[in-house]
């Protein structure tokens, strides 16, 4: 858990000052060292030459202050009209990604058919055809994902949920992992293993999202860059990811909200359906002008009767098939952590995974293809089709076999597949499902970009078909009484059936929407209704869905859900979780506070107090602010100013005339005020402006090292870290976040989650006295939920029940806020370490 | 607007105390003149015995305590169990409301016809039929509505949404008001008139969940009581309406999400599903049941061909329909509110419609009935059609004319009423489309329970249609270029028009699932999801949505939406808009302050500082504790003590023996300490039992009247008044929302929203300083959104932007921050009277 902490923080704290001196010192020393050798002053020319130009190039940045502003007006202006704009660039990429990526994995299933097809005289080298070329791809995809970027191997939908919730994960949003998420994931389901590409997808949306949006932001200047705005252009993303994958809107946006987010602020809705038609209209439309199809109509298209979908009296059935599919979704998603958590546990095979990344995926792919080989074992699993092939025939509404006896069907050329001479459909259909379920759950443990959707939505599909068929036997004629014959479709059942079981696993009841957009057809809207909720019912009172188990294997700082009617039974408060050692400055901190400060804490603000004695909590500093006055104070600018002035004060002018013009010219460039002034306009776009101005300080501080003896630098430095810091300029929240040590982890759950705060400041009568941040709270929540099924009841509550009744707790006794107040408060009952250790312990268990 | 305002607090305010005093005085003086008269020992006694009695029913209330906590554990474990239960419950209810509803009105248009068909002779007494049935059953609709319950009148949408964002409009959600929708929507959908019932039966549904829980909560005790899972289940109950309406399970829920929510809490989700899908699938079972169909289908299955529904070049015709509809939409809001207000405004209507209420909708009913009688003019508009059978033939899928000439079509029974000898189908079509909009738009401000959703949707679809029949005759073969011909569908356009209009008229999107739900049909899903959004972007540009418009029309409490990047024009904070004069109580107050406090203040909760110096805010108490602790101090247990004392004090023996053992044994049943502790355990069952106790102390209080001199009394309880409050045992929130005076208003409209605030103290460095509620909220925010579409600037905003400059206020002046925490805080530029007149002013003209 420990490094997750560190990852939030990563950013800030090792990001300007501290590597800026570091660095600075180690080539300093460097430098000298050169001088010493000689041939000194011709580099100090260039030196200067180049940091002039970089300087030139942001002189004067209140400059921007004017652009700023009267691009503010505009923008709040056409506010609105860029949205539908980037919403339709948005979109249109997607659906373009999504065609491609679909021409190129049909046209990798082509090759490897026809491959297949080609060595049709020679078994050995069938097989060797039907096995090398999956092998091949998965472990290109494995081995190209971990080179370019790690971060794009999985799904993605967790990834997203956390970021969706606040978490900054940096790196899962950057071009490298867009190409190789997007080029991995290509050669993964080129392979032919059962892997989805909906996850991967959300993923390769909200890529695609983040990336507009810098791309816009470069072109058109501070539009793009409003924080709250990114949030909700990435939420859209998702359901743009899942709407173009299936053609899909509307399921994709109740989808992406069921599967990302906690609350779900409603004014969002319109951009998730704008975007997410767009997106889907055009990939469908490119399938049109293609001339794949004559117009635009769902991807697997069903002709279930319109008139008399289904009878009442098959409405058990399809309750029956959703409690099922509830059962084995949960099975599904822990068969899934299962595995992944026996390879971790085997220290042996870990180690060898570790060594040799690419001897697993290609491992399991060679075990999995091996089995679908069509002349050996895949002749009893329909091995030989692709999963759309097969969806498209489990979804078929013709019958299947009658009467126990399997019917001809040639009708559809793939659906002889399913079809044995020796054996009957019904044992192909279980095989099929049994070996696809643990099939899946292991492929999708690989380290490539895959998803675990679709699988499972074919395994339910099959699954519903099997249960159809059996019922179109037992009722031949189907179970309508009086007058007219319906016979039973079995292919509703598949639909019920995809639906249910994809429900189960993911935790959503918006799969149910899915399969109506996929198939076309609404006609069977209650029962699929009612599977998907039993469905879910089943699955959630046994298993988390399988994003949230994904998140608690990697172990992704996502705050998890409170238990249902759990916050009531434990009274756990602010205080007995918040951090006491709150990291603070005061109005008369010394600059070497605030450093020591910035090396030491972790979160993205620091809390400004009035003084240590009275400890009233003034407003919240973002660190990237402290880190600009840090180096302003300590910049070159003053450095410089300081050294010119020493220099005229010894009145040694015994530099040479260049490097004297140089210090004036550099002076005049760079105005004083100006580094916060742009950090108060421009703050979103800091990484790169400060880079730029880390490299022109670099320079020049190689520059002045060059010119003057290091220890008068030094003793200058020390120095200026004891002035006391000048807050003026400085931009302060005046009003973070409070709580009071009493809050309930109810409500404070509540706020976070609501409001997707990151951290909270804790005030008894307006004085700090701590600090709660996400990972405090996750850690009082993840002992009170569920984990693998077994409750674990936190420490702290039953300490504090033992301790008090839960009458008296209701009851805010008044003399101890009052005492608490005065500063006599009563001697806090202490908890016991071994307690502290022991909710360490439950965290570090699991 | 004042009138919510109070209505908000009424509750408290003239509760208990101030009642209690009052009531106590009239009597004791009525009971002192009685006893003057003679026969005062006989009554005496009657008044023990019943006062003994009634203290017999209420004997030990802490013995409840024990129930509770059994009862809370229970609780926590079959929480779960018990929202299933409820749930399904609900479903039941509603949809055989839903189904008997629809057979009462069925049968009521049955009735008209057939009084109409009966009367063919005559063409007078025909018209006087077809006139008088309606006018009777609106006119005893709305005197029905009026005089059962007023609230029941018109959709019931805005006050759901009103309700479920936290404001407490108890008069909407009673029996009365269920008995009242109930009958006068039946009545008013079976007169005929233009009138849907999608909103009255979200109403309903939440009626119907209110009363069921509270009618579970008498059953079973504390299990429905909490008041966070009564706002979920209402949210669930408004699904159920909408999806047992049209039986529409998954648009009922995302409609109702749309319409309600704000914020949206995505674990509630499935509790909607579950019950709307439980109501709609029970709703068409019935249906099933009563043979009526023979199986679950749609309410208004299509028939349209699934291979190839529409060409992609029709596309633009759809969008063209959108944008059409949007503007219809919009047309449609602005209208229905310019008929209110010109009623409003036109003070002789006014008046005369405020004495005689029920001539109104009489003369409403009569104007429309008369136009659209079939031999007269609704021969045109095919004006003997219910909106059922109209729709059913809107949404045909044959076209009515080729080639400009009409068809014979005489398939469907009722079709023939689109056909008339002399005109042409389209004349048909303008007509009824012109007809129906202005009077759906009238008939929907009509004082009975009504919604506008369905006239809006036939309108749409007889748009749709209309452009269909033109598409269909320009391009007689269908666009299509290459091979086979597809003609066009005009059903299909029917279908998306329904969607657009509709979706633009309330603002959501998710009519398009609805259609698609209703027609059980989803191959139009592109034309529709595009169209729909084309005529959101279109109203909501324009118009508020229909119960948006309705919600300020009734000037009902409600938080409004912060217009699109309008919260970055204008930088209000919280300063500007706080109520400095906050109504608080110190720690040393006396009762005599905390009697003043509550008979002034409004708000539910009141601020504890800890003294007027410091208003260090401790917490916040409810008003009914401080109700309780002053009942307590002022209460008959210590008015008896005090007497009994001063009695033994002064020696006088001198009472009958009968009423000293009255005394006495009163004490005893009564131990001091019980009445807070009821408070604690079981203060959502307050009003019940304090109604008990209010009885037995007004009886107790009379006896002693009658034995002691009122002077004694008044002078013992002023003594009382005067001592320091005793806070011990009360319940006190030590955690009150608070905010800083620099919390901008976006952020502050932010808190308020999502987690539904009341109110909100605003703290300086931990004295409190003002206090926000949702009005002051509203009115600052009402300033700066549309209106009628004029943008009316927030007059102190435009202050603020006159002394500052945007860049200065996004730093914060440290030197203000640490002078105001200092005491020497800079003379505040006190906002000009004139400027506060002038917002009370925009808030007024409204």
């Amino acid at each position: 858990d420990g490094s997750f902490g560190s990852r939030e923080g990563s950013l800030p704290r090792d990001c300007m000052y501290g590597r800026y001196t570091q660095e600075l010192g180690v080539y300093a020393k460097e430098e000298a060292a050169r001088l010493r050798d000689g041939g000194g002053l011709r580099r100090v020319t260039s030196v200067r030459s180049r940091s002039a130009e970089l300087l030139e190039y942001e002189k004067d940045p209140c400059a921007k202050c004017h652009v700023c502003t009267s691009r503010c007006q505009k923008f709040l202006i056409s506010r609105v009209g860029e949205d539908w704009i980037f919403l339709i660039l948005l979109g249109l990429v997607m659906a373009l990604v999504s065609w491609v990526m679909d021409y190129a994995i049909a046209f990798c299933q082509q090759a490897q058919k026809w491959m297949y097809g080609g060595l049709d005289s020679n078994m050995l080298l069938q097989y060797l055809a039907w096995v090398t070329y999956p092998v091949v791809l998965i472990t290109f995809s494995a081995g190209f994902t971990q080179i370019l970027s790690p971060q794009a191997v999985g799904s993605g939908i967790p990834e997203m949920k956390t970021i969706l919730r606040g978490v900054v994960l940096k790196e899962y949003l950057t071009f490298k992992t867009f190409v190789a998420k997007v080029i991995g994931l290509t050669c993964a389901l080129g392979s032919g293993m059962p892997l989805g590409k909906e996850g991967p997808f959300v993923h390769v949306a909200s890529l695609c999202a983040a990336l507009l949006s810098k791309f816009l932001a470069a072109l058109f200047g501070g539009l793009y860059k409003n924080e709250l705005r990114n949030t909700e252009m990435l939420s859209a993303a998702c359901a743009v990811g899942v709407g173009c994958c299936f053609a899909a809107p509307i399921g994709g946006v109740l989808f992406s909200i069921e599967v990302t987010s906690t609350f779900f602020a409603v004014r969002n809705y319109w951009r998730g359906f704008f975007a997410a038609t767009f997106s889907a209209f055009i990939f469908r439309v490119l399938a049109v002008w293609n001339q794949d199809e004559e117009t635009i109509t769902a991807l697997f298209k069903t002709r279930f009767r319109l008139d008399f979908p289904f009878d009442l009296q098959e409405l058990p059935a399809f309750a029956i098939l959703g409690i099922a599919c509830g059962f084995g979704g949960a099975l599904f998603v822990y068969l899934n952590r299962l595995i992944v958590e026996c390879m971790r546990k085997q220290k042996t095979i870990n180690k060898f995974l570790l060594r040799k990344r690419l001897v697993y995926p290609a491992m399991v792919t060679l075990i999995i293809s091996t089995l679908t080989f069509p002349p050996g074992f895949g002749q009893f699993m329909a091995g030989q089709l692709t999963q759309h092939e097969s969806l498209v025939a489990l979804l078929d509404n013709r019958t299947w076999c009658r009467q126990g006896v399997a019917e001809e069907f040639d009708y559809i050329s793939h659906s002889h597949a399913w079809k044995h001479p020796q054996v009957n459909v019904f044992i192909t259909l279980i095989l099929f499902i049994v070996m696809k379920f643990w099939m899946s759950a292991v492929a999708t443990t690989m380290p490539v970009p895959c998803g675990a959707f679709m699988p499972v939505f074919l395994i339910g599909a099959a699954f519903g078909r099997l249960v159809g068929e059996t019922m179109a036997i037992m009722f031949p004629d189907g179970i309508h009484a009086d007058g007219s014959v319906y016979p039973i479709v079995p292919g509703g059942y598949a639909v019920v059936g995809a639906a249910a079981l994809s429900g189960a696993v993911t935790h959503t009841v918006s799969t149910a929407v899915i399969v109506f957009e996929l198939t076309g057809q609404i006609s069977h809207i209650l029962p699929v209704m009612i599977a998907v909720i039993l469905a879910n019912a089943v699955a959630q009172s046994l298993q988390p869905s399988l994003y949230d188990s994904i998140i608690r294997i990697k172990k992704l700082p996502y705050l998890p859900e409170l238990g249902m009617g759990h916050h009531e039974k434990y009274n756990i408060r602010v205080e007995d979780i918040m951090v006491r050692d709150v990291r603070y400055i005061t109005l008369s901190s010394s600059y070497r506070e605030v450093q020591e400060v910035l090396m030491t804490g972790q979160l993205k603000t620091l809390a400004l107090v009035e003084s240590t004695d009275s400890m009233i909590l003034l407003g919240s500093i973002e660190r990237s602010q402290l880190q600009s006055l840090l180096s302003l104070q300590l910049g070159p600018t003053r450095r410089l100013d300081h050294l010119r002035r020493h220099a005229q004060d010894n009145g040694t002018h015994t530099h040479t005339l260049g490097a004297h013009t140089h210090l004036t010219s550099l002076d005049t460039m760079d105005s004083p005020p100006s580094p916060p002034c742009t950090h108060t306009h421009s703050y979103t776009s800091n990484s790169s402006n400060t880079s730029a101005r880390h490299g022109v300080r670099f320079l020049v501080s190689v520059a002045e090292v060059i010119l003057n003896p290091l220890s008068q630098i030094a003793e200058w430095e020390e120095q200026q870290l004891d002035e006391p810091v000048d807050f003026n300029n400085c931009k302060i929240d005046p009003a973070p976040f409070q709580l009071v040590e009493r809050t309930s982890l109810h409500k404070t759950h509540t706020i976070f989650s609501l409001l997707g705060l990151d951290h909270a400041y804790v005030t008894s009568t307006g004085r700090l006295v701590g600090v709660v941040s996400l990972r405090e709270l996750r850690k009082a929540i993840e002992g009170s939920v569920t984990v693998t099924g077994v409750k674990v009841r936190p420490p702290l509550a039953s300490f504090r029940d033992s301790g008090n009744t839960t009458s008296v707790s209701e009851v805010t006794e008044l003399h101890k806020l009052w005492n608490r107040h005065r500063g006599l408060s009563l001697p806090r009952e202490p908890t016991p370490p071994d307690m502290e250790d022991q909710l360490d312990l439950v965290f570090l268990c699991e």
